[in-house]
């Protein structure tokens, strides 16, 4: 069921969030404490931008648990990014632990990852791909709902024409998932499924990013998932460097479990997006109408 | 591109097939002879059958090239077995390389590899998955054109009923084989495909195998095969035990390379089927019809 | 810290130890119960024997956890052995997880697994290198504890005579076992290690198979161990064949946790050596001596 | 035996060292030109260094042939560095490919690769290590000759302390390298073992590195290697942003194969050292003492 860690920000270390923090993200592949079964040892990804260098952000990816992997900690040293997305894995009963299976998934400048699962998935794979672009429908290479999941994402995109973003991109992202969430949300109904679906999904471009904590489950908020904005650690001018005190402040993570003990984590409401611009405060969206979807 | 081993006989040690010729499958994972890309080092698998302990085959997989895997070679010595299919691959472009994009395909008793490529076939994978019953769409896991044909292959068996084998199942196995073929080249006609196509395709149950060796390319004869009936090795008592001579005779290969220098490899003909059945003499059957669907 | 499972008796099918049983050791690799840290992740490794086929054990390695390991269920459905050693590792800090770093180890016709850890070990590995022989020292080729305790064993076997065994052999390999954890237990004294060592050995030729239960923690039992003698699970004539009741109940099972919840398991006392021969009835040695040295 | 690339100079994307040239070390890991065996798939590794970030550089290591690692190009495609050391792996027999034993090697700042083989290693192992402080001592993790070979290069900068490079720390360097290299040999000549040696190895701390082409072979020059100095590519204002043309042309590569057909490739003279400083002309050094050691 997963664990994943967003940032959008001023660049900053990699380790700084998946392996410094009392609770980062690498600790939470060995026990996290929010979810029923704490380990999530079937693989890891990190996805992150690199403005400079490259409009298309990287991906790294292994079918090995993040604990025991000698190159993330490489890694987390060395690069810094002002955008990252980061999961552990947790396949359902351990199968599929492949690398064509490890979130984040990627496509032009956009990264996607997800914790949850489609309710009925297997059930519903044909009718989710059926009216999908044969674009979208060519980028699924393995057997993931996720996968699937952001197929149907791309797929519009491409319908819209990405550059469609208006005004307020955050915005238009966040139609877009939701969107998305409501297109897999009636194939499932369509299809007779009535377990319930957990979605809490994250989705970005580097410079907007949408989360979604979202459940068809009628008890309980689903997933955990925590908001955090401005200045999150002890930061000396060393690690921001001469960038001044407004920009740090502009920092914002979204994350599974709060990764320090620090106050100023507020939990997700149950059934909302997290829409964040690039400099912006972050806002919540209620996703209401998504959840009248039987 | 690929290079693989099907055996077919009396019950024998894997690493007299994989590992002790001098032309050994390991081999030719380093250094194939008849492909223009000698190296297979994108993987490999191995299914065997174990009819006193399973009904159903074993499949091990790796990511690894063959001639690096130490479990390679510690499986090769203890494990005997009365059939096998054993596969080198080479990936186009060296990608996807996952471990449900290795070959031996497996469902229930059958067992399923493949070397060479269906010509566009990304461009006609829809079109493929299209008619399948949902059983035989949920088996596909990854992105390879062999596990789409293995999907048609089964979906086949399901239509039919698998026990609709008759006085001559080594013959029906034939049928549908070539039946897959069939969809295959008709579905990349119809899309307008007209590159040509790679199908030395392998396929087994344990008591009967078919193997093709088709190409719709009008030069040469496709990918290389070869077969060699009979006792193939210099094998004594201790080797098959206490079986007669007559069983020992009994033993079929079909292969990409010949795997050792001895006298008796035959080329097999260009767009034919090698028909086994277990204890008989091994069957040639052209492939005519298929090689007009343009 | 690992949990293993060995057994030796008649020969039984992979899957009745490693899968099927309510508390496997692949249930264990997510979640033992007597342990503090409850995951064994870090890979793991099945060593068996072969007799008809080969004199020497075959073994199989992974880095990737038990759990998710497809090759694992698939070998364990298809291979039966009379002798097995089974073992599922949590790495200190998850750190070293490499196959060359996977238990058990093996050299010629002998298997050695370890739970616990060699306390100071970094201090001490050149002490327990430097009396080698060449052939031994040049057995190490990763970094563990247990490969260096192994290299010493085979050091004692080298010197020895492997054919000294005598008319106990269980017991002579018994007595070698002893030694080898004296000689550590002496290195670690002379270099002034005062942190506890929690030495679960185990090691078997095919036909005969010793296990420690030892600790110099002075409070506590040590990690956990257990002896099952008998026929273990509800067998009907299918498993075992036409072998007769008497051998069936030659089957002896030792494990850090009890597979089933079945009666019949006893706890290894504390300090003890589980001493088995093939078709004997296990005996249990203490290891006063070794307790002393500090 | 391998084949590497090392880089000086401005920050260069790695993807214009690694993918983008015509020969690059991906492609030399599928069929590098000037080694008897072109296949280098057993495994590969990257070091480089992220002064703004980190002191030490950070490694990235597989198992996997380089040349379908997804994760290798997405890493070339945002990381920029101003020294690099790359390394394709071609391993005796395809044996002992695992994390530990990839290159480049790395301690504190230093970073160390190698092409080539120390003859009789498994003999003089015993020899290499001994004399050996307990620090360098406990670097070994794994078995290849190259990491031993680190370790008495390790050696030798505690006993001298670090800091201790003078006026030309280039120099100091290549002093260093030297050292270690007749220790190698002397420890081998001292075993009786006349088989020739090949000691093609890089070491670099970022600001200066050095490279050997050695032989003890009495014919030919030992592996290939070739230096190139200055500007490399066709590059614009955007790769090196607003540095001055001055400082582009110091960019210095040393690779076993040439990456382009550019001239300016000159090959390293056989027993030579190349002795690099940012900034700085690259020197060459003979190594005649060295190859008196028989």
């Amino acid at each position: 069921m997963c664990r994943f860690t967003l940032y959008l920000g001023p660049s900053i270390r990699l380790g700084k969030l998946l392996i410094e923090p009392e609770h980062s993200l690498i600790n939470q592949s060995v026990r996290s404490r929010e979810r029923k079964e704490p380990t999530n040892g079937d693989g890891f990804g990190v996805g992150w931008y690199a403005p400079r260098l490259s409009r298309e952000p990287a991906v790294f990816h292994s079918v090995r648990p993040a604990w025991s992997d000698r190159n993330l900690r490489e890694l987390s040293r060395v690069i810094a990014t002002p955008c990252v997305m980061a999961h552990v894995r947790a396949a359902t009963a351990g199968f599929g632990v492949d690398l064509v299976n490890c979130h984040p998934f990627s496509w032009r400048r956009y990264l996607l990852m997800h914790n949850g699962y489609i309710a009925g998935f297997e059930r519903i794979r044909r009718r989710l791909l059926a009216p999908l672009s044969d674009t979208a429908f060519g980028l699924v290479r393995g057997s993931t709902d996720t996968e699937h999941l952001f197929a149907v994402f791309v797929d519009q995109l491409l319908r819209d024409g990405e550059a469609a973003n208006g005004a307020d991109p955050a915005l238009r992202l966040a139609e877009r998932l939701a969107a998305t969430l409501r297109q897999v949300l009636q194939a499932a109904a369509a299809a007779g499924v009535r377990e319930p679906h957990y979605l809490n999904v994250a989705v970005s471009n580097g410079q907007q990013a949408v989360v979604s904590r979202f459940t068809t489950d009628p008890v309980g908020d689903g997933d955990s998932l925590y908001l955090l904005r401005g200045n999150l650690y002890q930061t000396t001018a060393e690690e921001f460097g001469e960038r001044d005190r407004e920009e740090r402040d502009t920092a914002v993570l979204v994350s599974s479990e709060r990764l320090t003990p620090a106050p100023g984590w507020q939990a997700v409401p149950r059934n909302h997006l997290v829409v964040i611009g690039r400099g912006e405060r972050p806002r919540l969206l209620a996703l209401n109408e998504l959840a009248e979807i039987v």
